[in-house]
């Protein structure tokens, strides 16, 4: 069975879908609808069909599958009328501007029968996955804490992600991935969150945020978004009672720490500063390889992981036949946008918020 | 002017100071006090006089100066019975168990005209020196936020610090430093306190926090303290939005990081875990040296700060005389003890405290 695509929005992500689908047993990209020239130009250069209107891919019964990736305010309409007129709907994040457009959107995807699925693609990073995995298989024993950190130095890009009412800013950027990843790894309530937005760049919508989680098993996190971060704080770092783990970079350097358990010499105390210290005496004596440890404590590689965010398009196609359930559900984006809506509300308040309380 | 010292409990800090008062001109140690038989064969065999009880070091008239190394629950009788004995105090950090206590004793020390000055020793820390001097000249232009850590991975010592009769607990022992440093650094009211502790260890004290400060000029800051910290975190990390600093570690391994106000091609998007991303393209390329930056940006080093921890002593000399202004006054110490019980009263509620709301 093959299905049939349009894009909405040939921009850097419609691109990047196409691209991607050409390798999608099952999949064919017959055109896009864009309101730029430009974006037509190199979609007919690309061998795509250009439609006049988007109208004309509801009209276009060939098409049975539509992919919108377009800025963050026209989601809603677009995803309402492509599935009322019979389309599978795949969508860019942040699927919507509000979790109440999400719900609206969810309550069309039930009455329509038809697929709505957000491309919530940064579950399949290997650095979250493999964070996710000592989690889970509690290689540090249970975690306690959680620091995930998106950090950049180059403020907003200079187009409709500086602009409110396009649905501009990092919290409706990568506040949709890094939190979105947090509730996916914690599966209990969140009871507290504390939110700070940043305005450093002197936009209208936040340049980053920082925001603190807790949850009602005790599981507590901090998420970092900053796009003036000069010099980049690690991507995770995990604590439990008995040890830590870390991800530095993209690139996936990091390592696993942990008590072996076995028996220790009372510490000593170092000279620190100007003073004595015995509680912060360092364990890690080589700083700058942060490698060479002593007793008792082990360090380990990150674990491997087998991540294929190809899945996202495969899954796709099996949940519009039914064969699987989507992969990432609408609930749980709903959910998501909820606890950004309380970060935003914490913020604003400057008080704390219970989203989700006993 | 010789002044004539005796320290009131010989365990690590009062040894400590002993051996420091050696090299003061004008500072002599004649003896100590301590509950502990083993304190007392120590200081014999230090050649110090060993005072049967603190009554007898009050009725000392040779004794002009008491230091009260003791856990923290005894330094309020102490230093307030000492005062009232005409003696000239020195207390050992933290100051007293409560602000309450605090306000005691500076009325005491009005009342009798005799000095009562903390050992905030970890102001004269050179990586506090340091980010305070970045911030002051405004090195990375003027600071937005700071992250201040002291991580480590050996529990809370086995002894009083365990308990909270005794002012026990990580609050009390890094919270009076790391707090009082950053209160040190922004000359501004603390409007916003967001304070979470961890009781990881099990302990009946907290063994770590962690507490998020807005000041009523826009600055912001975090404070964490963790004893389970098995890979440590930078020690002060601190942006503006045109710049960063770092300080790794007690070793003063750091850089700043700067934006050098050139002109830059807007950011290519980069092919960062399963995604694109222009806006989190990074410029630092080299993450194992975090040395070699693409331009616009310039790497500098850490500024040389000229700072001697001894200038304590000298200065309680000289207060006690009326030659100088003491360098820690009593003012400050009792506005880091409000600050830190507002970081308790957070934790305790769940809810923002505004302990200096304009």
């Amino acid at each position: 069975m093959t299905h049939t695509f349009a894009i909405v929005g040939y921009g850097t992500q419609g691109v990047y879908h196409w691209k991607n689908l050409q390798q999608i047993d099952g999949a064919e990209v017959k055109g896009i609808y864009d309101i730029d020239p430009r974006a037509n130009d190199d979609a007919e250069a690309d061998g795509l069909h250009v439609y006049e209107s988007f109208q004309e891919i509801l009209d276009d019964s060939a098409v049975d599958f539509v992919f919108i990736c377009t800025p963050n305010d026209s989601h809603h309409d677009y995803a309402v009328e492509a599935m009322k007129a019979g389309k599978d709907v795949l969508c860019e994040k942040p699927a919507m501007m509000t979790s109440a457009e999400m719900e609206d959107v969810d309550e069309v995807s039930r009455e329509t029968g038809k697929l709505f699925m957000v491309h919530q693609n940064r579950r399949w990073d290997p650095d979250y996955q493999v964070i996710k995995k000592i989690c889970d298989e509690e290689l540090i024993g249970p975690a306690t804490y959680l620091e995930q950190r998106i950090h950049g130095s180059r403020g907003i890009p200079g187009d409709w992600r500086q602009l409110p009412e396009q649905g501009g800013g990092m919290i409706l950027d990568w506040g949709v991935h890094t939190v979105d990843r947090l509730l996916m790894m914690v599966d209990s309530p969140v009871v507290d969150v504390y939110g700070v937005r940043s305005f450093v760049a002197g936009h209208d919508v936040d340049d980053g945020f920082q925001a603190y989680f807790r949850f009602a098993n005790g599981f507590r996190a901090l998420v970092d978004v900053s796009t003036n971060a000069y010099i980049t704080l690690p991507k995770f770092y995990l604590q439990s009672a008995t040890g830590c783990a870390i991800i530095e970079d993209w690139e996936m350097n990091g390592r696993i720490i942990r008590h072996t358990g076995a028996e220790e010499d009372d510490a000593t105390p170092i000279q620190a500063g100007v003073g004595l210290t015995k509680t912060m005496a360092p364990r890690i004596m080589d700083y700058a390889k942060m490698a060479s440890t002593t007793p008792p404590v082990e360090e380990l590689p990150l674990p491997e992981v087998d991540s294929d965010v190809m899945d996202f398009y495969r899954n796709a196609l099996a949940a519009a036949e039914g064969r699987e359930e989507p992969a990432i559900t609408n609930a749980s984006v709903i959910r998501c946008l909820k606890i950004l809506e309380a970060v935003i509300r914490s913020d604003e308040t400057r008080e704390v918020v219970h989203p989700e309380q006993a």
